[in-house]
């Protein structure tokens, strides 16, 4: 690397998250934490009070013996204690481990025990949780976070603390010392569908710059009112509750919410203003019934749902537009990217000429790569592919918070390409610059010497209105190496054969790329975060 | 420092001017760079074209033999070769070193050679300077900037090369490596009092944080339109330059203009419709009355000016709001702050109980400090003050882009306080954390155990309407440390007494903290930009 004049500037200033953390305290102490509590209500505090409990969380932290190098687990929703240890174990050196509730038990089990977790805090609603997993895993200490007295839990919990009782024993001053920025603030480990999670150790140095990349990508600042939606355990929220306090903005927590709730959290959503919430398709979808089903749907034009996951069907899109006016943005990243890389914020001026359709069709698309990092498409030689809307290959990419290598984990050269992250997309730039991502690696239809993307054909299918559900995977085959094979889940009480599936595909298939077969199905396999999940299926056609 | 579990991010990937560059001209090739011409006309270009020949310019700087460790002095106005030098020079790891065109011609001098510059680029209309410069300074060799020819150019530099057939010359491909993030991408010197220069040298990391930093703040993006007006050879423009192409906005620069261009520079803020610009009160204020001497002011309601250099008259704030529907927003920093660590940019939501008339003082004050630095007020003996809007001290900071020494200086151990920046500004915090700038240091006058703000007294003086000009230093006294003396300037055809201008200071003041003397002068002493020169003032009271 070339190496020049030396510099005068605070180099040696460590990035620190706890720089936001004292500067959120003291000059946003006014501004409201709205959060909701274990009986569904909603309850208010601010970033002073806020400020002041992370303080006696951090002395406490410190009574218990956590340090640097401690790893701490958290097992809790989007709830204010959470977002208390979110800065908290942090800022004493510690790192912060989420505990995805969403992965199977016994990978829970696997990641608090490959992570070294020595105390893990858990919200009450999760003890059954935590007591089953207790007796197998690493863990020597345990704090159960409550509004109730200690003396109303009861747990067989071992060396068992009580969060309430151990933050009020403690002072509410704390004198922050600075962390050598390479420290792992937080810790998180893949949700693939192949193999054992794997874990991404976040530096506070990756954190603070990817928190001011996405302010600044979202213009998220102090004016803003935040609702991380994305679980607190998966990915961080996105980075979402960290870019609200940088910001020193409103911060709204829904807590923990199930499918029936989701009226509730689009109803706070709209009384408190909010005007940048982070999410996904199959959470926006019945919020956007629920304002529909309403006398008058309410002003959400200052709005913007940022939605993750998966491409938004253009029919949420206008939909939220036409009843509400909020703006649906897509947004692209995983786990290894801290995790947001591309937005699709508003189209870029010299977009204004396309029409409408085209503008719809680009919004949909994963959008522009945030400041600060470099993405490539590369064919199978690793060789980067023409920005032309055609040329298909792995999305790499590369910067200060991009995963360089996972934790412990000896055989991932695979994941690496000269120092690049291999995503495991396949996707394409539009001359435009606008990234588009067509399908998973692994998923793609390697057909005769050509790609099939299986999400395209998958959305095709789906436009056929008496189609529920589709998946195409591809499937081994002497001549062509592979043939793609369809799923299909009719609507209630509709009916179809493959040819009609077919015959709906042609317009935007050539014939020899159409499905072997079609099989009819009553569900898909689905992953913990409600992704298809095709490993299933292929299982499934081996049989 | 602590340090505790490693992480698995990027933190290898430096933090590099070159990604934003390299972005840019790839995300946003329309962009447009609308910018001035020498015979005062515009001209436009885009991030696209710009690309190509910033390539261009880093393959001619190899061929020069400019590469890691060479110092490139640049004498330009705003122009685009200038911002092409921005990121060329840096992007080879050269670093950039920005020559004051407004400092005294031996510190130009003392700047060129204490840095030891090998090379110098200069633009045409600057040639005279530099032909004075050459024969006393290291530079090895010369680059003239013009449109014309090289043959229609005489001058005496040696070693002289010519820009654009450099370029002309050259690949408009290049493979941009990456450079140590500790490395300077560019050299500047502070533009002091006391002293000669004292040089400042800014990390590619420190400009990379700086400008992500000051995007979130300013909420600057591609749908932005930005033009420095701070001149780019002036604390880089406050960073100006680099946001907007990290931003991928559309940049309008200014070029070479005097006083009685402004009404031309003002027409093109409105015509390209600018909404970030920067400037001072003194550029502003012309700028206002241009704007008003029209039958229709322009609609400038969305249009941001970013006011440095001095607090802001308020009814230069309320006359362009006024006038035009323009926020001046105040915002502070310094050469050894990258710049930009405090802006007023919005007030907070809980000022909005505020009568209008607080709103606006609060308006004028420094601000809020951006996300990512340290700033604390101190007594004498480095004790942080409280945050009570009344105690007053030496403004402090720190962070990965707060100057931690001066090059090759080795007695400026004073300037820093246990690894803090000491700014040499008097001010407070209000309790609501803004923060207040009173004085500076070297000028609070300490009278009798208690300071007196010179600027306070100077302000309020001001507000005398026979008052056209004020100052007020601390004089030595013998039985209270110092004691104030004023110096003023009446408008055309006033006459004032001692007493009259003591009398409308009784309000605000207390009698013992009266001027012992007001001394009655046709003008008031300037530095080279423009700021009142007490140390002349007091060496005149000692004559």
């Amino acid at each position: 690397m070339l190496k020049g004049i030396a510099s005068t500037q605070g180099d040696s200033y460590p990035l620190n998250t706890t720089t936001f953390l004292k500067r959120a305290a003291r000059l946003f102490p006014h501004q409201e934490i709205v959060y909701r509590t274990a009986d569904g209500g909603w309850a208010r505090t601010d970033y002073g009070a806020y400020g002041k409990r992370v303080s006696r969380l951090a002395n406490a932290l410190g009574e218990l013996g956590i340090g640097a190098g401690t790893m701490v687990g958290v097992l809790d929703w989007n709830n204010l204690r959470h977002f208390e240890l979110y800065f908290g174990v942090p800022a004493v050196g510690a790192t912060f481990l989420q505990l995805n509730l969403r992965l199977a038990p016994d990978d829970v089990e696997y990641v608090a025990d490959h992570s070294q977790a020595k105390w893990i805090f858990v919200d009450e609603s999760l003890l059954p949780v935590a007591e089953a997993l207790a007796p197998k895993i690493y863990a020597q200490g345990w704090v159960v976070m409550s509004d109730r007295p200690a003396s109303e839990i009861e747990t067989s919990l071992p060396n068992v603390h009580f969060y309430e009782d151990l933050l009020a024993q403690a002072s509410d001053e704390y004198d922050y010392p600075l962390i050598e920025e390479t420290t792992a603030a937080y810790a998180g480990y893949t949700t693939g569908t192949t193999g054992r999670p794997k874990g991404i150790y976040y530096s506070h140095r990756s954190i603070y710059l990817h928190t001011l990349s996405i302010m600044a990508a979202l213009k998220a600042s102090y004016d803003e009112v935040v609702m991380p939606v994305t679980p607190m355990f998966h990915v961080l929220s996105w980075g979402f509750p960290q870019m609200a306090l940088a910001a020193g903005a409103k911060l709204v927590l829904p807590g923990r919410f199930s499918a029936e709730d989701i009226g509730q959290v689009a109803d706070a959503l709209a009384a408190e203003h909010v005007t940048i919430a982070n999410g996904a398709p199959s959470l926006f979808a019945p919020m956007l019934e629920h304002f529909r089903a309403q006398d008058e749907a309410p002003d959400l034009s200052s709005t913007r749902l940022i939605s993750g996951s998966t491409e938004p069907p253009l029919s949420l899109m206008r939909g939220f537009r036409d009843a509400t006016g909020a703006d649906v943005i897509h947004a692209y990243g995983a786990s290894e990217t801290t995790p947001l890389v591309t937005t699709n914020w508003k189209l870029k001026p010299d977009m204004a000429g396309l029409s409408e359709a085209e503008q719809w069709d680009l919004k949909r698309s994963q959008g522009l790569y945030v400041p600060g990092i470099e993405v490539k498409v590369v064919d199978p030689e690793g060789n980067e592919l023409p920005w032309d809307g055609k040329s298909m290959g792995e999305v790499l990419l590369r910067g200060p918070w991009i995963t360089e290598s996972y934790f412990k984990l000896d055989d991932s050269a695979d994941r690496f390409l000269d120092g690049w992250w291999r995503s495991g997309d396949v996707g394409m730039f539009y001359e435009n610059g606008y990234l588009k991502l067509t399908d998973r690696l692994k998923d793609v239809i390697k057909s005769g010497g050509e790609w099939i993307s299986s999400i395209d054909m998958e959305n095709a299918i789906l436009d056929n209105p008496k189609v529920l559900e589709a998946a195409v995977i591809g499937v081994p085959d002497e001549k062509f190496q592979e043939r793609p094979v369809a799923y299909v889940v009719t609507r209630k009480g509709e009916e179809l054969t493959q040819e009609q599936v077919n015959e709906g595909l042609l317009g935007r298939f050539a014939k020899w790329q159409l499905p072997d077969q079609v099989i009819f199905t009553d569900e898909l396999p689905r992953t913990s975060v409600g992704k298809l999940d095709k490993k299933l299926l292929r299982k499934d056609w081996e049989k």
